[in-house]
Parts: structure tokens; C-alpha cells; sequence
């Protein structure tokens, strides 16, 4: 009785599998291993590519080991102590709320410097979270680049939930990038790029695979089937049951290793906002 | 490079399509139709099941006749004014947070009481939210029996997230029984029947399936396509992209229904909490 | 053994009293009464001011009245339908959230109308929230401005919880001008005007005072009392235990008031969002 | 022309002043020193009582030193791995919402026990979150007794927001008792005593001064003053200005400690959820 809303016919054969920011599928790419950790790094037309795989985020022992890589990742991209770390998606949407998470784990000083009063050890940092389109009305990308005008950062950090193609990444890697991002590129629609050509500033992006996109799902089954064609509803995502624990655990780890390579001396004490 | 974690084999043959609370595909349920929205009704083994199903809750005008719907049904199944309204599932996981979202809307009046100091035409209604298992460490059954106790009410109103093996369903049907709920068979694990059995209390569950899993999906396309067997995670769910919204405009609806059929002050006032 | 951590001495004598946007105690300038609401308006230098004074906001028939009276004073500021809204505050902060809780009322539509699919009886509307210096590190009054710029409205409303110095009036009054504010003069520092001079915009200040900062109520005490100075710590305030629950109410009718003045089709239907 | 809704004289020579959980005042039990932190403890009929004394929480030394000593602290009164951790509040309230927010933090496993699969150095730990008695018409208290009677823990550690009658401890100090608390004795009306008698497990009550009564501040005031009789709104509460800073900081060092003192292989690992 019910039609889907939207119905779109998928080509199989012309899908092309994406994977966002970061393409690792080389496997000539892995720089080096650490316990259950594997790390890929490349480098292509100028620009960083990252990626930490790992198996299991919620075991308290490959917590740390993440930790340590990313930490040791980011250190390669990280070169000076004015910061601005942009948390993008929609924190109402679990799986798409990793980077305003993200943001509630940062040191945020900025304000401290301009009262003149900061210890020797920590950077200058602000953070800011635009929201999306649908929510407050006003383009992500257009936002972030006013807000860069004002604060003048010499570095903007882009962290954001990914869509991936790949059942088998889904919270499962950590990218990393200097080249930039397409916000919305993945569960949303695109909205233009941010980058160092758009954003006058060096700009790196951390991101993660929450969901894939059902579209993807049932290609990759459908091409194992020899099945060409079928409809589908357009809007649909598929994530893990206990999303709400892995993103936590994935905003822990990643607003922590951020905060030991911006601010020294919270590394140096090993202490943690 | 990395393998699911969890993997498990369907087989497509024996695979039953579920549908939660009612199952109300039989044409000749159909009690009426009003603008967009069909409401079908049944009994049988002397429980009552009612869906309410329409097209689109976002849309301003269909919103309101499905307030219209859901009240009139609800009108057919709350019969006392001594009320324990309890939000089942995870407030931090967006499609599971149908439940404790409507508590947010409910006028809690039950405190009043005891102070003695409450106007006629209100009912004495209480809230609680059991949150899950996997976040609290007290299953969320046994919790509520204990609160029934405590509280004494005449009708425990269950609200809970459902999984519906149906994706053109999705966030599009209301459904209402007094037979009860096992929470947790959707999403969750099984754990344990809350019914005028086990509560000693009548129950009324209010449910919308908001996720699909994904082995219900597959299963889908794959009989359509003669293929029998495939392997799969066994943990993935499926939801709209705008599930944040969808369950806003939800909770809504059913916290403004249920407040206008308990508390008979508000619904000749058009008030809304 | 514990000293407080910053003291300051008050001359009562030279402390003023001190009222947020609306300087209202003419009784010469009270509009009308409306069951137990007050109405007052007067203009000054070219500048309107309105405020609603009332008694219970928790009383459901008193909290329709004050709704009536601010749509009616709203329309006498509101006079374009290309309007951002800006809800200052900080809310993490129960009595400083009153602007972001406003703005999970507002219907938005200004991302519809660049997808050119709206009905008639709606405004371009979008929302920002540009949370406090000490949160993000990026000046509320600087952001804004940024924000200004890009969306380009015609009119620009400011939602603020105030600090006032008159204990009485706390969460008892809504106060409009057209003149502007100077967000954190209140509870935070001062951060530079925002008004028609400083964003270019026709500028609408909604602002309800929530706290009353010590200094004030001591001040009274003292006064009355024939005490000259006393010591105090000096970043102290002064809320009811409630508070919660008086924000909530405060910014459903604010949040509704706001969407039937912008959107003529929801005053119309008398349907909220 | 408004007048305050309730109002109370308060004799200023009957008024005793008041403070939760422990009483400390006695120079002789102070227990040791640490940096800038004090630790007293004393023994009554049989109970411990147990003060942290401190000068500032959002220093990123004191606040390891805070951790030390209450880790220290917490250690001579949680004897058993069968734990049930209650978090008292308004979770809506800032001042109030310290007990629900160190839940947040407490690494929960009661239901991993029931599955198995639990490596050894783990306590079997739940939480549960009664709100309070105006939001969810259920009395704390009551509910609580009916937890205890569900998950039969040895030791109820319950975490409470507490009103003192000293503006000079305010967010200062964190008190422990095994003598049980009066939840509501502050902030809220009473609700009966929460300790070994009525709950039939050990109880260890953890307190921190967020809010200072009006009255007490007033009287403190008049007293030094010789102002005998004062008439004042009766519902009104003292917090500083960047109350939500603190709590993210008290419910921090609290959890954490609470963590490393109930899983032992987490003080071990000094790794924190």
C-alpha cells in the first residue's frame, strides 16, 4: 500500500566504490603495525593521506595503542599553536555527531590569551561548531569561512562523521588528510570544498566512517549475485546497533590525541581535560 | 583486511517477516481513512491493536489529522486517570530515543497530587525512563516491574522504538495494542514480557518502528532475486538519514496525544504542555 | 581558613539600579492590562520599548495571555520576513540557556528556500548560536557580526537571558527594544554593542532577566538597613530553585510567539511546531 | 507593584547554620595536607566523615592532587566489588546536576557480568538516575529502596549536589560520609534518609557544596550587622556565575576517582573510561 518516498534505479556497474578522504586500499601504502593497529600513510599531488585501522575500539588496551598512533599521525600534520577546530554534522544524529563530540573534549584557551594570562605549554585554541543546513538554515561551508576570517587561525582542524561504501571500515579507521573535505559529501549533499585554497589557512581533516550508505550495501551484494539493477529508497543509512558507545569512545580518543599534540604540557603531564 | 566481527548465515527460506506489536497487513482491518491516514483496528484473543498509518509526519497538515487519529484510538484503550507513563530505550542513539523523547512532552502531575493541590480535569500521571541494559547495568523489565510497584497505577503506557523487518514502514505507522511489549526485541536483546500479566497493572504500548535491521533488508531483495544464502553482521541497523527529525516530529505527536486523552483539562483547552 | 577568591567592596551609595533593556518603572507608560499581565511601551530617541510583565508563568492560563500579549508587541517590531535569529547565551548554564532553547523552537525554512520548494505564509528564517567566549573562545559580538554578513537579513532577533538588579522582576518580565544590546553586560563582560549600527540590520532585543547578580540584592538589603559598604565575593548570582522549569516555559512561548508573528501561516492554522 | 510570590520572615538569632554531610569545622581533624588541599576526618557513634578541602578545581594541578586525596579518601570506605552507584539531581538544573553527570563517567558492568564475559580487576558496577520527585512524579527516595531491593549491591554509593550555609565552600569541598544522606534536605523538601537502616547495604554518600540558600547569605550579613528579622523570598538559591565550568570539573575528578577505586584494574592502567 505504501510507496517508498523517493525511488531511484542504482546501475550496479557503474558504482563506483568511495571510500572518503582517504583512499588506502594499497596495501604497499602500511607504514608500520602496533598490536592490533595498522598504519597507512601516502603521499600524492602534495598533500598527507593517513589512516589508522584498527579492529575493536571499546578494548581498553587498543584504546591506547589508537591513541599513540594517532598521536604520532597528527604530530606529521601539526606545526603551529594557533589553532581552530571545527566540529561538523548534526550532534542531534548519533552517528553523524562525532565531530561536535569531538569538540567537547577540547582545551579551548583563545579567550585565556586575550585576558593575558597563559602558561608556557599550551597553544592558542577555539573551536567552533557550525551545525548543518537543515538545522539552522545557514550553508556549513560558507559559515566556516567566515568564522576562519575572524579568528585568523594559522591551522583549521575539520573533524566529521564519514559515509563509507565499505561495511567492514565502519568505525573501524581513523583518516586523517591535509588535503581537505567535501562536508556533506557523505550523508548529505555536497556543499563545497574546504581547504587550504578556500580557507586561506593549512587545514586538516580527521574523519571517520559511522555510516554507509544503503545504496553501497546492496551494490556490493548485488555485484557478488550478478544482479544489474534494482530501486531503492535514496535516503536510507546503515550504522552498528551500539553507535552511541562507538562514537564516544571514537570522540574520546580523538579529542584527546588532539589535545596532547596542540597543548605540550598536557602531554608532557599525561593529564586529560 | 579486516573481517566482521560478528558473522552469522541466513538462510532466506526460513526467515518469517516480523512486524512489531500489531501485525496489521490484512486489507480488512481498515477501520477509516482520514486525508492521508489509514487506521486499522482489530481484536483477537480479547487484546485490542490499532495502527495508525500515514505518509508523511513532517508535513504541517498531516501532522495534525494524525494527532486527530492517534487521540481517538488512544481514547479506546485509557479508561483510568491514575497513569505510569514509561519511555523505553537509549535517549543517546537517536532512532532508539522515541521513547524518552515523548516523556519530555508528558505534564507530570503525580507530585501535585500529593501536595493537594491540583485543579479538576487533571490525571495523576507519573513518567520514568528505564534507559537500557547495556548503559545502566539494571535490566530495564525487572526495573519496571519494581517502579509499577512502587507507584500503584491503574495503566502503565509503554512508548517504545520498534525494529520492523518492513522498510516502507519505516516511521510511518503508529501502533497501540493493550496485549503488551517485549522490549528489546526489536533492537535489543530479548528481556522478558511487560504485560498486565507481569505488571499486574493494564499496559498499553505505543510503538513506531524507526529502524530496520539489516538481515530484513537483504532478505528482501534476495528472494526477490532467488538467492538463497548470505552471509552478513549480524548488528546492522537501517534508518532514514533525517531520523533526528523524524523522531522530533514523532514525539511530538504522541506526547501531545497522550497529554490531551489523560489530562481532559488540556484537550478542551487546545493546550499544549 | 578559606578566603573567597576575588573581593570587592561596594559603595552602596554610588551603586545604581540598574534594568536590562527596558527602563519600565513609569507607570506612566503601561499600554494596557491583559488579565494579570502589564503591558507598558514608550519610545526615546527614536527607540521603541515594550515590556510584559507578569506573574506565573507556570499557570497555564496566565502563560496563553502573556503569549497573546507578546505576539501583539511583536508585530509592532517585525516588519520583513528575511530574519535571523540569534540566541545568545550559554547552554550548559540553566539560567543563561534561555536564547538556545528558543531556538530549538524556531522553525526554520531559509535551506528551503534555496531548494525553491516552500508554500506561501512562510519567511526566510534561519537560527545561530553563537554559545559564550569562555566555551568556544571566539567573541559572541564578533561572530555574530560575521554571521550577519553572510546571511544578509532584514531583521536580526536577539534572545538573552539578563541579569537584573530588581529581585521582583526575575523571570516575571519579557522586554523588547529595537535599540539593541550589549550581550554579557549582564552575567558575563561586556563584549561591544550589537544594534542597527553595528550589524546593518534592523536589530529586535528579546531578553528576560533570570538572575540577579548579589551585589544587587545585598545592595537592597543594606540600603534599607542604613549599611554603607560590605565586602563580597564577586561573581555570584541569584536564581529561583526552578529555574528549569521557568527557562522552559519562558522559551515555549517565546519560541511560539516568535514563529506565529514570522510565519503568518502558523498564526493562522494556530499550529506550532 | 509585583510582590514576591512567597515570603517568610526569617529570625536571624534562631538560625542555625547548617552544614551537609559532614561537619568539619574542627581545626584537630584536619588529617593531613597536600599542596593546597586539606583533608579532615573524624569518627562519630560509629560513622567516618571525610572533608577534601580545596581552593581551586579548575587548576590542572590542584585538580590531580584533588584526585589523590579523594582516591585516598574513597579507599577506607568501599570494601566490597558489588556496587550500585545512585546519582541524585536535577539533571536540567546546572547546580544541581553533579550526581547525574559523574554517572556519566562511572565505566558500568553489571550486565557484562551477566553475559560472562568480564576479565578479572572488574567490580560488577550499575548506575541509576532517580531525577527527582517535580520532573518525574516519583519520590527519590522510594525509587531508590526499590533499586537497592532490584540489583541487591553491598555498597550504595550515592552522589548528591549539596546546599550549604557557607558562601566560602561553595564548589570547595568534597564531603564523604558512611552515614547516609537526607537527599533534598538542601535544594529540595525532605525525603526521608537514605543509609544502611532504610536501604540494607553499606552506604557511602559523596557530597559537594554547588548552591548557598539566600537566606543563609543574608543572615550571615545581618548577623555582623545586628539586623535581627529580614523578610525574603523564600525560594531562592546562590551559585557563581560559571557554575557549569565547575560541575564538568567536580563530576570529572569525582568519577574518575570513584572509577579507579571500584576497578582496581583501572588504577593500574591509570587509564580513565
Amino acid at each position: 500500500m505504501y510507496r517508498w518516498t523517493k525511488m531511484h534505479t542504482i546501475n550496479t556497474k557503474k558504482y563506483d566504490l568511495r571510500t572518503d578522504l582517504v583512499i588506502d586500499n594499497n596495501i604497499s601504502n602500511i607504514k608500520y603495525k602496533h598490536n592490533n593497529i595498522s598504519v597507512s600513510y601516502y603521499e600524492k599531488d602534495g598533500y598527507k593521506y593517513s589512516s589508522i585501522l584498527f579492529k575493536d575500539i571499546t578494548d581498553k588496551d587498543e584504546i591506547k595503542s589508537i591513541e599513540e598512533c594517532l598521536i604520532k599521525e597528527l604530530n606529521n600534520y601539526i606545526d603551529s599553536n594557533n589553532i581552530l577546530i571545527v566540529g561538523l554534522g548534526n550532534k542531534n544524529s548519533t552517528a553523524d555527531a562525532l565531530g561536535p563530540k569531538v569538540l567537547e573534549k577540547i582545551l579551548v584557551t583563545r579567550h585565556l590569551f586575550s585576558f593575558g594570562n597563559v602558561e608556557e605549554g599550551y597553544s592558542k585554541v577555539s573551536i567552533f561548531e557550525p551545525s548543518v543546513f537543515g538545522v539552522i538554515g545557514i550553508d556549513s561551508t560558507k559559515l566556516i569561512k567566515k568564522v576562519v576570517e575572524l579568528v585568523n587561525p594559522d591551522i583549521c582542524i575539520l573533524i566529521d562523521s564519514l559515509c563509507t561504501s565499505s561495511i567492514n571500515r565502519l568505525n573501524k579507521v581513523i583518516q586523517i588528510t591535509d588535503k581537505g573535505i567535501n562536508p556533506g559529501s557523505g550523508v548529505l549533499n555536497d556543499r563545497g570544498e574546504l581547504s587550504e585554497n578556500t580557507l586561506n589557512c593549512k587545514v586538516i581533516a580527521i574523519g571517520v566512517p559511522t555510516v554507509v550508505d544503503m545504496d553501497s550495501v546492496i551494490i556490493n551484494i548485488l555485484k557478488d549475485n550478478n544482479i544489474n539493477e534494482i530501486s531503492l529508497e535514496d535516503n536510507l543509512i546503515v550504522t552498528p546497533k551500539e553507535i552511541d558507545y562507538l562514537i564516544d569512545k571514537l570522540s574520546y580518543v580523538i579529542g584527546n590525541s588532539i589535545n596532547k599534540v596542540i597543548h605540550p604540557i598536557i602531554r608532557q603531564n599525561n593529564s586529560i581535560k
